[in-house]
Formats: C-alpha cells, sequence, structure tokens
C-alpha cells in the first residue's frame, strides 16, 4: 500500500481523554476512533491487525478441533428468560424490542444462544463431544467503559462452547480449550499467566483466566512462584489462620469511643491491632437487610459476597444513613452485631472473625463500642469461609511463601458449566440406554479487539508501537527520505514491488512530506521492519532497521530485502499470520 | 473435514414455513438456522459459503482501491438526526438506549456515520479520491421479513462510501465500483442486469442495482433488449404519449353512475376507456389531505409519489371513509376535483391526464360523475410528470420495442449522493486554494449474505444445492459407501488426505449411515465434485461425479484426484476462493 493514498489520519498530541498507552498508541497512529463512550471504529491499520489477531484465534479453534459457525448478535429475550440471566445481567446488557414489541438483547455473551441451539439438534451421544465457536461482535454496557478498546461496549470476542456426555469428557474439552488457548497467546508474543478463577456470572464449577501481564491492566493477580497457585485479586481465596490460642477471653465490655468513626480511630483509641477490630458493611440485598462483618484490617470482596449471597450485583447497595438508623437500629459508624440488631437483619460474619478471641465490635449507639466480644458467647451470625481481598502479604496455602502480585488485563477465559444451562433450558441428548441425559457444557472467551491494546501495552516505547511480526498490520516500512527525487522514488518503488510480490506486506511512504514527519509517523504506527531509501539511492545503498532495535544498516537494496525475507521465514510459520 | 465429526444437522423434510428453493434448501442442508423472524445463524457449512463471498467481496474492493475499516454497528442518534433520517427511516430502524438514556440504533446504513469519520480527518484535497468500505452486520426491522436470509433483519453487508473533491470525480468513482460490482459478481457466477433506480431513501442524484435474476426474487424489473434501457418496475419510468389531438373537446356534463364504484364499473357504464377514467387516490400526507389523480388503467407507484412528496413513506396514509367525507366534502368512490373540493386539498394530477381529451372524473356526490372534463378548463391541480407503475407492455424509450420482465434479488446497489450528507453534517475539506468545500460522495452496498441466496436460486435442483466451485463450502466430497468395510475406509482416508495436501477443502463422509442417506445429504449440500468409494476399492477403482452432471465414472483413485485437481486449477484462479 502506498502512504499517499493511504487512510492513515495519525495525531502529533495525546488525545486529551486517553489515559493508557495503548489507548494513545492505537488513537494517535491512526488505528481507531471514538464515537461514543466505549464504541470504537478501526481504521484500515487498525482493522488489518484484529484480523490477524482474528485469524490466528480461527486457525488454533479449528486445530483444536473446534467449529465455526455465526450466530446473531439479537438474542431474544425468552431464552435469557429461562435461564434467568434476563434479570441478572442488569444493566449491563443492552435491551431492546423490535416493531412488534418482541424483546431481545445485543448478546453479551451466548451461553444460552448456543444451548438452544444444539438443543433441537444433537440428538445422539453418537454426535458428541462437540465443539462450535463464533468470532463475533458481544455488547456490554459498561457502567465505566475506559481505556480504549480495552474496556469496550462493542467489542469482537471469540466464543466456543463444547458440548459432552459427562463430566470427564467436559473436563478433557476444557483442557483441549485451554491448551488451544496457550498455543494462541503464545503465538500472538504475549506473556501472560493462567489464573484461577470462580465462575461468578457463568455458573458451573471450575474456570481459568488468561491475563496479559500489564502495569496497567484492570485486573491484579496474585501468583506463586514456586507452585501453581495463580489467581485474580477478585478470586483469590485469602488463606490465613488466626492463632489466638494463647490470648485469655476477657468478659465482654462496653466502652466509649468518642469519634471514633473509622476501624483506624477506634484500633489507636483502643489500642488494639485493626485484625481484632470488626468492620461492618451495611448492606441493603434484595430489599432486604444484611450486615457483613470482616477484619478491620482487610477489605471486603465484593465478588465473594455476590457468590455467596446467591443474588445479582446490582441489587446489592450500601445503605445510607437513614436506613442504618431505621433498619439497624443503630448509629451510622457503630453498627455491630449485638441485641440491638433487629431479628430481621442477616448476619453474615467472616470465618476469621469467628476465630478470634476478644474483638471489638460496634454497640450501635454513637460513640459507644464493646471490647473483649468473642463470637458465639457475645455476638452470632452465619459463618461465611472467605469475603476477603487478597492483599500484599498474604501466603501461598501449598508452600507458605509470600505471593506475588501483578497487573494484567484479562484476554481469554474458560469456563466448565456442568449442566446448568442444558438444564435450565431442558437440553438434552439420548446415551447409549436411549436415555435422556443433560448435555455437559463447557464456555471459551477470547477477547479478540482487546488482544489488541495487550500486545500493545507489552509492545511499546516512547515514541510508538512495536508491533511483533505475527500481528503487525503491515511487515515492512519502505521510507523514501525525498518523495521528489526520481532516483529514491524509482529504488524505493523497486524495493516496495519486488517484496509485494514475494507475498509481504509493504508500506510506502511516498508522502509528499518532510523526512521528519515520515520517520516520526514510521516509530508510531510501529510496522517491524524498515527500509529507508536516501541519498545512497544513486549507489543502490539503502538504510535497514527494526523498529525494535532502530540501529541502521546501510546496505544495498537487493540485501535489504533478503534481511526481510530471512526476518519473515523465521518468525512467520504460518500462512494466515499474513493478512487476508 | 470428516462428516463424523461435523456439525452439519440436515433434514428430510422440508421447513413448513419456508416458501422458496433457497430458504428451504439452505435449511435441509444445516447451513443456517432461524431464532426469530428475520433472525438467521449460520452452521458450518453455510458460514463457509457466507466468509467465500465476504473474501471475494473483500479481494476486489482492494483491487480498485478501496480500504477496509469496521465501524460499530451502535450508533448515536445525533448524527440521524442532523441528516433527518432518525424519522425518515421510522420503524425499520431498531432503536435503543444505554443505561445513561442515551439513544443509538443499530446501524442499518452508514452514511452518516462515515460522513461524521471523514469529516474530522480528511483536510485536503490532497487526501481525495478516499474510498473506504466495511463488511459488517447491519439491522433492519423490516416489516415482513421472509424468505430466509433473502430479507433478514440481521444481515451481513458490504457498504463503501467514496469522498471526492467534486461531481466528475466522484461519477469516475462511481463508474469504479460499479466495475468492481461486474466482477465481484462475474467471479460468484450470477446471472444479474444491471439496471437504473432513483436514490430513495438515500437522496442524490443516480442510482443502480444489480438484481441477479430468479423467479422467486421480489424485486421485478423491466428492460429492453434491444438497448441500454433497464429497471426494477417501481424505478422504471413509464414513456407513452397521449395523442388525443383528432378528439373533440366536449363541454363537461354531470351524468349519473349508479353504483359505479370502481374504474371499470364506470369504464363500463359510460362505454369510455379506462385509460381516460381518472383514478383518485385519496391520502392522508404528514397529517394533510392530498389527492392524487392516474389514468384509470394504471397503478399508482408509491416509490415515485413518496419522492415527489418528499415525505417520509410512513407519513403517507389512505383515507378511511369518514376522512373522504369530512375533508374531501366527497362520497367515497367517487372523488373528483371537482369545485367541491376544499381549498386546503392538495391536487396532484399525474401529466398523462392533463394531456388528455374528455376525461371522466368523480363528482364528489354519491353515483355521480363528471365526463368530458378537460385540465386547465375543468380541472386543476399540480402536474406531476410520472407517478405510474411500469407494466407489460410499456415500451422502451429509446427504440420504441416492447420492454420485457423479469424478477429477480436486488445483490448490490451503487449510489451517487452528490453533497447530500456532507452538507447536513458539514463535511468540508479544503480545495487548491484553501477554500471550504463541500465532499461529493457515493455510497455502495452488496448484500453478502443476501447474495447466497441468489447464488443458491440460480443453482439447485430438486434434489439440493448445486455450488459453483467458487463459493462451494467445500471442493470436494469423498463418500465411503460402508463406512465398516477396512478397504473402503482406508482408500477413502487416502484420497482424503492427499486432496486435504494439496490444499483442496474436502469432506469425507465416513459416516456409519446407509448409502441411500449419504447420497442424499451429498446432493443436498451440493459439494461440486465427488468421489465414490464401494466395492470396487479392492482394486482402487472408485466412481467421479460432479453435483451438476451426476454421471458418475469409474477410474483409479489416482485419475480422480487428478481430475478434481484439473476442475479446480481451471475453475479458481483466485486464492481467496479457498476457505480462510
Amino acid at each position: 500500500m502506498k502512504m499517499s493514498k493511504f487512510y492513515m489520519p495519525t495525531l502529533r498530541e495525546d488525545p486529551a481523554d486517553a489515559e493508557i498507552a495503548s489507548h494513545k498508541l492505537l488513537l494517535r497512529s491512526g488505528m481507531i476512533r471514538k464515537s461514543a463512550a466505549g464504541i470504537y471504529s478501526y481504521l484500515p491499520l487498525g482493522y488489518r491487525v484484529v484480523r490477524k489477531i482474528e485469524n490466528i484465534v480461527r486457525e488454533e479453534m479449528d486445530n483444536f478441533g473446534a467449529q465455526e459457525i455465526l450466530m446473531s448478535a439479537l438474542q431474544p429475550r425468552e431464552i435469557w428468560d429461562q435461564s434467568g440471566r434476563w434479570d441478572t445481567f442488569g444493566p449491563e446488557m443492552f435491551k431492546l424490542h423490535d416493531r412488534n414489541s418482541r424483546e431481545f438483547c445485543l448478546g453479551p455473551t451466548a451461553e444460552e444462544y448456543f444451548t438452544t441451539l444444539i438443543k433441537g439438534e444433537i440428538k445422539s451421544y453418537k454426535q458428541l463431544p462437540l465443539n462450535i465457536y463464533q468470532i463475533q461482535t458481544k455488547y456490554r454496557d459498561e457502567k465505566r467503559p475506559r481505556f480504549g478498546i480495552n474496556r469496550a461496549r462493542e467489542f469482537l470476542m471469540k466464543d466456543a462452547y463444547s458440548f459432552d456426555t459427562d463430566e470427564e469428557t467436559m473436563k478433557e474439552a476444557y483442557m483441549n480449550m485451554w491448551r488451544s488457548y496457550e498455543v494462541i497467546f503464545d503465538r500472538l508474543k504475549l506473556n501472560y499467566k493462567v489464573v484461577a478463577g470462580d465462575a461468578g456470572a457463568m455458573g458451573g464449577n471450575s474456570s481459568h483466566e488468561f491475563i496479559a501481564l500489564s502495569d496497567v491492566g484492570e485486573g491484579v493477580i496474585f501468583y506463586s512462584e514456586d507452585s501453581d497457585f495463580a489467581a485474580t485479586d477478585e478470586k483469590a481465596e485469602v488463606y490465613y489462620s488466626v492463632d489466638d490460642s494463647n490470648i485469655t477471653v476477657l468478659p465482654m465490655e462496653k466502652v466509649t469511643t468518642p469519634n471514633c468513626k473509622t476501624i483506624e480511630d477506634v484500633a489507636n483509641y483502643l489500642e488494639v491491632p485493626k485484625s481484632h477490630c470488626a468492620k461492618a458493611i451495611d448492606l441493603i440485598v434484595e430489599g432486604k437487610p444484611v450486615l457483613v462483618f470482616i477484619p478491620g484490617d482487610r477489605e471486603l470482596n465484593m465478588s465473594k459476597l455476590v457468590s455467596y449471597l446467591g443474588a445479582p450485583e446490582h441489587e446489592i447497595a450500601m445503605m445510607n444513613d437513614e436506613e442504618i438508623v431505621n433498619l439497624l437500629n443503630s448509629a451510622p459508624g457503630f453498627t455491630g452485631p449485638t441485641e440491638k440488631t433487629p431479628e430481621d437483619v442477616r448476619v453474615i460474619i467472616d470465618s476469621r472473625l469467628t476465630e478470634m478471641r476478644n474483638v471489638v465490635i460496634g454497640a450501635n449507639e454513637e460513640d459507644h463500642h464493646y471490647r473483649y466480644a468473642n463470637f458465639g458467647r457475645d455476638f452470632n451470625g452465619e459463618i461465611a469461609k472467605d469475603l476477603l481481598m487478597i492483599q500484599e502479604g498474604d501466603i501461598d496455602p501449598n508452600t507458605g511463601s509470600v505471593l506475588k502480585s501483578a497487573r494484567g488485563i484479562e484476554v481469554g477465559n474458560i469456563f466448565q458449566l456442568g449442566t446448568k444451562y442444558s438444564k435450565s433450558l431442558d437440553a438434552k441428548y439420548l446415551d447409549e440406554n436411549g436415555k435422556e441425559k443433560y448435555f455437559y457444557m463447557g464456555s471459551y472467551g477470547i477477547g479478540v479487539t482487546r488482544s489488541v491494546t495487550a500486545v500493545v501495552e507489552q509492545n511499546h516505547d516512547e515514541k510508538g508501537i512495536i508491533w511483533p511480526l505475527v500481528v503487525a498490520p503491515y511487515h515492512v516500512i519502505v521510507t523514501v527520505i525525498n518523495s521528489k527525487n526520481k532516483e529514491q522514488i524509482e529504488v524505493g518503488n523497486r524495493i516496495y514491488e519486488e517484496l509485494v510480490l514475494k507475498g509481504v506486506e509493504v508500506l510506502l511512504d511516498d508522502r509528499k512530506e518532510r523526512a521528519g514527519v515520515k520517520f516520526n509517523d514510521r516509530d508510531l504506527i510501529g510496522i517491524p521492519l524498515r527500509i529507508t531509501v536516501g541519498k545512497g539511492a544513486t549507489d543502490n545503498i539503502v538504510e535497514y532497521s527494526t523498529r525494535k532495535e532502530m540501529v541502521n544498516k546501510e546496505i544495498s537494496s537487493e540485501e535489504a530485502i533478503e534481511e526481510v525475507m530471512k526476518e519473515i521465514s523465521s518468525e512467520l510459520k504460518y500462512l494466515d499470520t499474513f493478512y487476508r
């Protein structure tokens, strides 16, 4: 492609609202454009990257035995009602109705839809296992769309669904997809970790996430350097045992704690560790009052609480002061599980608090707490095993070593769904004995457009993007320094045409711009291999460099072409890493 | 792909609600499935066809200098307000809002969106001409979705938009796209005609449609065999001159026409030709009464009337009897342009009626008409040049010969938009003199999924589809008659593997089914080249045939492979006609 005719509107300045490198660089390099919050379009350069990633995903899905289909983005409400997710998805789902008032959503995912499709078609165990996938636009009305195409509201996703006869074969399908994901993310040259997750909104038994490491990632993971332990902060179980066995249990006493509204205040004033001050979280869950207590030195993990409660997240709200007074019979900031707590309040206590001795709890009165409170004797409630966010310093339960943390971008996830969806949508097959059985399912996602951001976050410098050859929009850029110079243009054209004939993807910068502009654009758009045609053109001498090294080598144009072909044949083993 | 593992749920019976061959066959062959009215999913076989067509379109768009991008399907309301089409599109547009009540539509097309994109980015005439396109899911909430994916509500479309400095270069871009469409539809082996259209909802100056001929097509075209004249029935101008010069103008007289409520009745009763009885169409247009008169032997062309009125189609309604009485001061069935017609009624008269002598018009009284009415003397109104539907027997204005008619499926359309959208969205560039000018635009659509139906309509028999090699989901099917026979399976596998190694796309029917089932499925799914492995396998003898000829030839397996390769190399000149 000759750049004089190429639609590649680069920007000199960082766009005002772009916070992270990938967002800034994709905008500046003219690869994406924003139309509305979380809604983006892909310009020619950017769309080539998307399609290359899409093709790698497609090739590996096919290699691992999945079959491609394409479902509609519009999904009828009825199937979501059957699974119960029409409501639980809440405002994150785009909903609409047609001219006849029939309700639809724009699919945020497609467990229900694939299950419904298979339900009528696959009747016998002989047709199993089956794994079908699509690469399709998905929709999520994010509360806070941000970071460009990293957290967008319309995005491209590969979603696969496996159908099996039993749990064992479902797990085989799961491991099969796991392996395919490793191949895919390896091919994308991503530095990633596979971490355990809970199944979240998908339901089911087991899940893993593929996290591309990046300091700007929205996800935090904790991992062990000497065991398999790895999980996102939201999903990592927190392991620590309370050993208060050498602390003498004292009788509970009420104390004044003037103006002590925070755990910090109380701990300082009473001179007790924060861990032994019960932190209250006052909630309205599906319209009813719920009180949650955790150790004062820890943070509540909302995702664990949601899964413990089994209520949709948007049905969980913090109480306001008025509600605390009226529903909890308590002064705000002094809530505790005491005799004043009304009976209709559900009290949930993190297990650690129940193992401690001599805890401080709110007295439900302004400026008062109880000290030396002990679970079972002085206060009661449901025991929840683990409602805590993991934090720095927590340990690997397998080895006892301190966990490392890192930030990352979730580029893939895999779920064992079991029979959750086949049951709710009544999808059965006939087994060897002619008996009806529910399908065992798995679901497997890859964020195609999000992977673009992960690649850029891991491959850039202050000047721009450094595309790995495998996903680069073009392999080579040939820069003609002076487009008015006949010899330079001739040599540039010749190199361009020879490379194109060899199947190489080439940009020819034949624009009538200053050399500085061309160099800056070249660094910004990050084409991996570069040939510069300048004054040496008279002697057939050009400069060859890579975007990564940025070291120029003066060689003949033929040698430059050789260098390119060497690089391409060593890096690109697969046909589909070429654009198509 | 081995069919024992392939997701290809064929059906033995025609689905009840499928009316046309392509709809039936695509469903029966397991290529598509319906999820809701006008909403379909593509199963593995069907999606391969879609992607092959998509790739042919992509390759030719690129060849003709268009650049691919991808815009979001969600489009913000504001840009549609600016062009005025938020309202004019009416209920055919899917509308929705996000969690913050911001309004969006699901793009039915993207003139506004592309104009808005280019507006901020392309600033100079130096960056023109520009032609950008996308292959993207589109949405139209059709009143009567039908014929499967032929008239669907969610469908795949290629839409391209050209941006030029002036009308002349716009026309060059238009002709360039025209040529690319011819190449594309030729490559798809479609039998099609290019017909003139008016610009309809797109606005602008000139347009053409690409119509794949088919008896079940929803469009009717009229064309001349001895000139370029060709147009859809809705859009074809009707040429005929009234020559009443030898008819004596008589004085108007009121006559009783008892129970003559139709043109037929009146013409018979008064013994005049139907052509000379004014047919009244009583309308409410944007809330106001409008009376249209055309010759009694012709049908009103609503599309021409809409464009004459400049009002959105959903703002045009037929009057009911009460409205005729109240607003037109007339008895229903006897409406005419008379002195009784209230002054606020807009009266529009097709030009032919104004050239006739001694016309019959309604007298606005029960059982009464006027005869010998003459325009100008006895009745008046706006003269509309042509509001008529073309019909059998009409003539080619160029040659005078009678036009032919045919039915067809609209697979492509091209529009010269002029400055309609650049003006309404204020999109300008700077010309050579630094002066701001509006872009001249064109827009160009191809129905990718609809093309699948056109190909099937033109290529099938009573047993199933007959795919042209270029879009066939697989090139070859190898049928093993007895999958339990070791030799047959071995020979089948060997042929399969050799062909796959050569890059041929092969289905191996290794299913444990009766031969009859396999043969029926093979005919149904329409794979163009067939190799049958039966008892001859012991002597390395197989049968070779094509889906089109269905004549078996007994040859060795090596010869069969040769036949396949010969066919493929002669038919498939382009790499992208292979699946990818």
